[in-house]
C-alpha cells in the first residue's frame, strides 16, 4: 500500500500530523520555542543527524512553522511565525503529559514560568462552563460544518435529524 | 547513525515522542477518545493498513496509553487509561491548532460540545496569573529539578547562580 497523503485527509488533525507526526518534528519545534534559530544550534541541542535535521527543518518551513531568513555570516536563521508560535499552547500541553507521565522522579528537566510571578505556569483544565472537568468521556462530539455525510452519521445526533444529510 | 532511541533521552517530550511520534500514533488517539475499542472499527475509521495499526495499538499499550482486554466473541477491546484518557487536553490542543492553520475554509470536521451548554468547548488561552497572553517568547524557562548541568547552565539564570552546579 503506497504511503498515505496526509495533506489530503480531510481530518484537520491528520493535516497537523502530516508535519508534525514524526518523531522529531515537535522537538525542533522545542527548541524553535526556547529560542534556537540557527541550523548548528538545533543540532547541537537536539544530538540529531543533519540530514534529518535539514528535513524537518524543511517540512516544517513548508508547512509554514518556520520561516528561514538570511542571518549573520550568510547562514540563515529559523525563526517561528504566528502559525508555528501559535503551536505553543499544544506544546506546553504535551510537555505537561510527558512530565507526568514520562519523566523522571526528579522531576521535569525545563520549567515554564510565569514571567510576572516567577512561579510554574499554571494550565487550566479542561473544564465545561458549569466547572465540571471534562474527559472524552464526557465531552460530546459533533459534527461540524467541515463533516461529511460520514461523518454526520457518526455522530450527528439531533444535528443529523434536522438538516439535510448532503452527500460529501 | 543508528535510530535514536527516545525512551532513553532525558527530556519527557522525547520520552512522549517515542510512543506519539509518528504519523498515526495521535490519529489512533482520536479514535480512542471518539469511542473507538475494537481492531477492525479503528482499521475502517483510519483507512490505515492492518499491520501499521498492530504496530501502533501495541506502542500504544506497551506505552500505556490503551490497555487491551478480552471482549465479546474472542475478540479485544483498545480502552483508554489514565494516562491515555489525560492526553485529551494535548488532543484538544492540537485539534484546536489544526482547525485553525489546516483546515478547510468550511470549517472544522468535528466539534467538540460542552455537555452542560451544548455549545463549542471553550479551550482558555495560555495566560500569566496578570492575565496577560503568554507564548514562547514571554514565558520563562527555568532548569527544573530534573535538569542536568547542561540544561541549568541553558536555562539557569538567577537558579544557577544560587545553587552549586554539580555535574549531571
Amino acid at each position: 500500500m503506497a504511503r498515505t497523503d496526509f495533506t489530503r485527509m480531510r481530518c484537520p488533525i491528520a493535516r497537523a500530523m502530516a508535519v508534525l507526526g514524526e518523531r522529531w518534528a515537535i522537538l525542533v519545534m522545542r527548541e524553535a520555542f526556547y529560542g534556537t534559530t540557527r541550523f548548528d544550534d538545533f543540532q547541537r541541542q537536539l544530538g540529531i543527524a543533519t540530514n534529518i535535521l535539514s528535513a524537518r527543518l524543511g517540512s516544517l518551513v513548508e508547512h509554514g512553522l518556520l520561516e528561514r531568513v538570511p542571518a549573520e555570516g550568510g547562514r540563515h536563521a529559523y525563526r517561528l511565525t504566528e502559525k508555528g508560535r501559535d503551536f505553543f499552547p499544544a506544546f506546553v500541553a504535551i510537555k505537561r503529559w510527558g512530565d507526568r507521565w514520562m519523566g523522571d522522579p526528579a522531576g521535569p528537566v525545563v520549567r515554564l514560568l510565569d514571567p510576572d510571578t516567577g512561579e510554574d505556569l499554571e494550565v487550566s483544565p479542561l473544564v465545561g462552563a458549569a466547572g465540571r472537568p471534562l474527559g472524552p468521556e464526557t465531552v460530546r462530539f459533533a459534527p461540524g460544518p467541515g463533516a461529511g455525510e460520514t461523518m454526520r452519521r457518526r455522530f450527528g445526533g439531533a444535528e443529523c435529524q434536522e438538516k439535510d444529510v448532503t452527500v460529501g
